[in-house]
């Protein structure tokens, strides 16, 4: 079903679409770039030299038509997509179940952040997987593995499971650097200081089991300093130290029971 | 006062004492090594080829004591150490007043999260100074200066705070990974599908603010996909969910507010 002359439609110009028609022009031929912010969808479709559609009624015959709309959009757009299109889109909290039934519907979902303003290696993202069929998860499957070497099935439950994760390692972890460079600007202090810690922390998470690689006041139960801590603290940084702090102690005390 | 012949002891061989003697031993003569446990001692000293010192009445002449143990450990190990010595230790959290008083005492607080399988480049990593006098504090700065390019002076109550910030930073975060590599693991999922994604979160936060770097459900008030989240989490990574979501929430009211 893949071939050279594959045709794609890409619908949404934020940061995902526009990731994701970055790498996909190497590959398939786009045949349009439609977003209901019209300026977007020029900007993207000039830099990779393809067509821009208007409007649904204007999309042309194609292979697939890949969503890249927010989560709330996706239902009601694709309801308005003609039966015959054979669509994907890539968010990782919606549901199959919870859309319009298509004969060939489809998730392409990569598990990734993406800012406009920087390039991402796709090679390296894992790509979540499902359709429909058969037929036409394989074909996303196909279409995934040109993007990316790490490309894998996943249900509807695992893809929303993964996703929960993906919030505390990317969400949560950016919130985090958010109080503490709050914290720190508050009191004068430069943010910069802490990035070499930042990057060590993220780079030893890469390699040692994050269980392993634990340390700090929480984790060896040391009152003295977190009582001291939270002295600094106030509203709801305090709240976050005293309930990760509950939350680690709890983590080794299980540990220690086991 | 620092000179090729600088003589240090070093009491302490667990994570810090370890990475500062190694990157000290280029620069300085380590006249000795101590610790209460004598088989890390042994170890490290043999590593180094410098003595092993037994007992704190066997401490030879030098022109510091670097102190690398425990926290709570040191306002007692301090008192046993004549005052004839120039100490400083290693500590983020602990006060200089909270010691017993001496001529000489210093802090020399490398902000990195260290262990012991793990090179950690030092030139790279910050250093906060201080020091029970002016000339001493001079002294730790121009020390501290041979392993990094990164040294400033930083009261007690300013190290306190950054040590906060670095509590946020490096073991909340990791935590934080922790929390979803048991999820992935409770749901049979593989927790390397998420490590693209960790390390793209922590390669923005380097060059990006954490406040425009945020994405996800909480940042756009995605109630819908949060309320799905939550019925998938239970106890504690249920109360950091909410937690977190609702500090996110109030960054981004607030700021819409300013």
């Amino acid at each position: 079903m893949v071939n050279p002359m594959e045709r794609i439609v890409i619908i949404g110009a934020g940061n995902i679409g526009t990731h994701l028609a970055h790498a996909l022009v190497q590959h398939v031929s786009i045949v349009g770039i439609m977003s209901q912010h019209h300026e977007s969808a020029h900007k993207l479709a000039g830099l990779l030299n393809c067509p821009t559609v208007e409007r649904i009624e204007d999309i042309p015959s194609c292979d697939l038509i890949l969503v890249c709309v927010p989560d709330k959009a996706i239902g009601n757009l694709l309801q308005n997509i003609p039966a015959e299109f054979n669509v994907a889109y890539t968010s990782g909290a919606v549901s199959i179940s919870d859309l319009p039934i298509r004969e060939n519907l489809g998730v392409l979902y990569p598990l990734q952040t993406f800012s406009r303003e920087r390039e991402v290696n796709l090679f390296e993202v894992p790509f979540l997987i499902e359709a429909s069929n058969t037929f036409f998860s394989q074909y996303l499957f196909d279409l995934a593995r040109k993007l990316s070497h790490k490309v894998i099935f996943a249900g509807s439950e695992d893809r929303k499971k993964v996703h929960v994760s993906a919030v505390f390692v990317n969400n949560f972890v950016n919130h985090l650097a958010l109080l503490a460079k709050n914290f720190m600007d508050e009191n004068q202090l430069d943010w910069e200081l802490l990035k070499p810690l930042l990057k060590e922390t993220s780079e030893k998470l890469l390699i040692l089991d994050p269980c392993e690689a634990q340390t700090g006041p929480a984790r060896r139960k040391d009152t003295i300093t977190i009582e001291a801590h939270l002295k600094l603290l106030e509203g709801l940084p305090k709240e976050v130290y005293t309930l990760i702090s509950k939350s680690i102690e709890q983590t080794y005390q299980a540990k220690k029971n086991d």
